[in-house]
């Protein structure tokens, strides 16, 4: 029987050494990860698994962030499934990463290798071998999530049944790339990187990195919405119309992306941040597989895709293009909202509507391992 | 007779000591500025001066950068029009700003004023004065120049005839101010910028200012264009998938955002950078005359706006705003382009076209000045 941690405790699997997609080694590596709901099944056939993959700074605590949509009675009803989500291998929330103790003792900073979305799953795919677990029932998420889903379902085909793609592309667009650089150079170029072995200098990059939270933020909030909220009004007690431009004179936008920074520059690693970011800059489900279209094409995997109509980080055509081009699409569905990007973390009722229709087509379409067995072509 | 310098010939006339709209003093203030095309008419009534206006790092030599619309038989012909286009203060291209020297023989640096969008157009709107003209046939420019050319008609509706805003809105949106504030924040994070004052140190926050450009380009260049041009190619005998994350290792697109920030970094200084772009943060044609859109709809200048269907940094819904609520809108037009904002300065033939539209409309529809004459409400 599978051996799983109490419901929504943080959890730590080794998965032994793990090579990555580009051919370095990261010694021991631990994968952290929670679940919610009780395991029903085979794992390795039909079971009742829902693997959700976070976003870029999230973790695998996603009743969390996914609050109101994984719950009992919810649109992740843990009443009926077993959710589990891993911390990404890069990161730093108990997954190792960059902050971790490499086998001489001190923190892996600049010797971390670098990763891919590919070798996030691959990871996660080790991870659940080592629970015990072959096969899911669909994973699911959004923006760096949606990457991770995206690749389990080309890398993996036959371990699930179906995927829920939100708010990503089937690869980086040349403007992601530029983006997610001005971040990762915004971190770099603060002082204190020390070329990524800050640890132990009692320094650390914070300036850069809460720099690099606020550009992110603004291609993560639509800007009709921070308009809506903030306008040109100053920051109460604040002028930013004075004689002479002062740092500390700000409109309130300002406040409101110096308190986003902040707030990361509490909860993340610098070293991490740079390490996932460059892993979205090599996103691109075609690498290696004949082109992007012909992988796409190439999918067995039942999967819904999901947009944000004022998505800019990525626009709404990179959902249509998946749309078009997978080989077996579920579903799509846009998300309607003001807010952009984040709306797949916030807009929590259309996610529910969304999520509910997921999982209700997962129960009546059937899964290529329910046809193939069917058609007798193998069991398990 | 006006004495107006050779056609092309970049000049400079004082304009004494400026007032800023925040009550700082500039003293001995200089416009430097360009002409091309004979000044034919009345200085202080009708007459065939079309000042144009240019964008943040812009400057007073409009032929060049809007080359294929100023000159012999061009939209903006230079047999028929006398085209006037002056540096903004604040700039680094002959107009007095920070690295200009104070009158105590040092550059200006941190105690150049903080300056607005209307103290762009007063210190305009003087030199002009002092050249003997009053009054003149249209004002035009795009970006951070049409937030001039809108700011004219509101300060001195009298003074001209008809304008054309092209790529800009009434006011700065919170994400305008969020995004120009991170390229503000870029360079004053720059060890080199020394609060403004690295005139003397020998240093100069190149790597700061670099890094605003980059992520400004990413807001003047559509994203459809940039992936149409680099998607995930990597820069040519460089690997971005390599092992370890390198600096040194980048995507084209990198390579190409580089290229562009080394390239302002050699035409422009950090410190007129930072002021203008606050400039633009402060840009707001509602701000003490009772609010947005009652500011606008108290113009009385027939006035053309032309937005881009693909920008991102000033959307087409703004120029649509501007489109409902202005008082006297001659026309509207739309540039369709994957290029995004900068499609006013490289779509030429499009521009071409909405250029001629608006010289011919400028010809047909009669102006504020002319009707009132007709009227005898008053005679110049």
């Amino acid at each position: 029987m599978l051996n799983l941690p109490k419901e929504g405790v943080l959890s730590h699997q080794p998965i032994g050494d793990f090579i990555t997609e580009a051919g370095a080694v990261i010694n021991d590596a631990t994968v952290a990860f929670q679940r919610w709901g009780e395991f029903r099944g085979d794992p390795h056939g039909k079971n009742n698994i829902v693997l959700v993959e976070h976003a870029l700074t999230g973790d695998s605590d996603a009743a969390t962030w996914w609050e109101g949509l994984i719950g009992p009675g919810l649109a992740l009803d843990t009443d009926e499934w077993c959710i589990i989500c891993t911390n990404v291998i890069g990161g730093c929330s108990g997954t190792t990463g960059p902050t971790s103790i490499h086998p001489d003792g001190t923190p892996w900073g600049s010797r971390f290798p670098a990763t891919s979305i590919r070798d996030q799953v691959r990871a996660e795919q080790i991870f659940l071998e080592e629970l015990g677990i072959t096969r899911f029932h669909a994973v699911l998420g959004g923006s760096m999530g949606g990457a991770r889903a995206l690749e389990w379902t080309i890398l993996f085909p036959d371990a699930m049944g179906y995927a829920c793609v939100i708010a990503v592309s089937a690869r980086s667009s040349a403007w992601q790339i530029g983006i997610q650089s001005a971040q990762i150079s915004a971190i770099v170029r603060d002082p204190a990187w020390a070329n990524g072995d800050y640890y132990s200098t009692g320094a650390s990059p914070q300036n850069g990195l809460a720099a690099a939270r606020r550009i992110a933020h603004l291609t993560y909030r639509g800007e009709q919405e921070l308009d809506e909220r903030f306008g040109t009004i100053p920051q109460a007690g604040e002028n930013p119309l004075g004689a002479y431009r002062r740092d500390d004179q700000r409109f309130a936008v300002q406040s409101y992306l110096d308190y986003q920074g902040d707030k990361l520059v509490e909860r993340f690693d610098a070293g991490s941040y740079v390490a996932l970011t460059d892993a979205l800059n090599r996103h691109d489900i075609g690498r290696g597989r004949g082109g992007l279209n012909k992988a796409l094409a190439s999918s067995i995997v039942p999967t819904m895709i999901v947009g944000v109509d004022t998505d800019i980080l990525y626009p709404y055509h990179q959902q249509e293009h998946l749309s078009r081009n997978l080989g077996n699409l579920l579903a799509m569905a846009k998300i309607v909202s003001p807010v952009g990007h984040d709306a797949f973390l916030v807009e929590t009722r259309q996610m529910d509507r969304i999520l509910r229709n997921f999982i209700a087509l997962t129960q009546q379409v059937p899964s290529p391992n329910e046809l193939a067995e069917r058609n007798g072509i193998y069991d398990i």
